[in-house]
């Protein structure tokens, strides 16, 4: 049993470990060596867990897959409608790539040239935002004249600009920065009756 | 002179063959040999030209700058206003990412994991949108209500958004794509008889 318990946090190292490397480094170029060593582990102890770095990269975006799922399914008791669920994952994404290394390496991996992402999180961001849009647009929540496919393409690909600028500048990934997006949209969504109600700045303090 | 003029178009084709070879391999993981024999040469004329990986990556980001730098700098005698302008240039730099090896390239290489980029591409297009936006404030184009920072922030993350995603599905980098999103940003941007003025989806056909 503690044994299993240790073998569990090691793996779980190695997999934060992995996903600061790659982020770092980027996925070709990362070192299973730096790897080990920055989990505090062996050469060994890496490739009883993982087979390969291909191996080791499916593990952190399973991992990530995890965390997006977990803000996907969250839905604040103070969010009073689907408008607002989106608008408060569309914040909690931002805060967890701003710090959970394992979902932003989740997210790069998914862009990461000459791989084929096992679960590409951009993607089911994308499946999970387009599906929401469309639930509050049948709820009678959207103005009848926007396009939600539109809609939807627009929280997608600003959502990923912010994670791909975030890299290089924290300060995309910032809760002013995706509430002045929202502040922009949400009246072009919704009645202005309508839009009072609705918190750009997400709808639980964080 | 025809042995300087053919050492420009080697030197282009070797530029041009570097860029495909990034955005399918990845900069790290890109080979010098592929990169010269899909060029046509052998590997001593690229090292001729190009004295490492670095150095040839570096040409490749100055090249896209030189695509982006006329995408920014024309202004189609159609644009009716600066707003306009921003509507078209979007466009164009949507269309270039679709057709332009290069200039893909050079943008995917601002995103490079562990490189330091000579030219940050996505950084130099944020500078111009932010810089137009300000003019289009300045010249009463856009409501004053609106933040200009949370416009120009907006405008930048979808457009870097919808080359990271393009990448992998060209369809976001289409002209549909990008008129939605600006059919559902421009009247949030600007008053009513204004935006109708405005050709969200571009002001001359392309």
């Amino acid at each position: 049993m503690v044994k299993q318990e240790r073998a569990v946090r090691t793996r779980e190292a190695l997999i934060r470990s992995a996903a600061e490397v790659f982020h770092q480094e980027g996925f070709t170029a990362a070192s299973l060596t730096v790897i080990s060593s920055r989990a505090g582990v062996s050469n060994g102890a890496l490739h009883f867990h993982f087979a390969s770095k291909a191996v080791l990269a499916d593990a952190v975006e399973d991992a990530a897959a995890g965390v997006l799922q977990t803000i996907m399914d969250r839905r604040s008791s103070a969010a009073s409608c689907i408008l607002q669920h989106i608008v408060d994952a569309t914040h909690e994404l931002a805060c967890g790539l701003r710090n959970d290394a394992v979902l932003r390496a989740g997210f790069e991996l998914s862009g990461e040239a000459g791989r084929v992402p096992r679960t590409d999180l951009r993607l089911r961001w994308k499946s999970w935002v387009t599906d929401m849009v469309e639930r509050a647009g049948h709820s009678g929540e959207l103005r009848e004249t926007v396009a939600l496919e539109g809609v939807a393409s627009a929280v997608v690909a600003a959502t990923v600009g912010f994670e791909v600028l975030g890299n290089r500048d924290a300060a995309w990934l910032s809760r002013r920065t995706v509430s002045q997006f929202w502040l922009l949209l949400l009246p072009a969504l919704t009645s202005v009756s309508f839009a009072g109600d609705l918190e750009a700045g997400g709808s639980s303090p964080r």
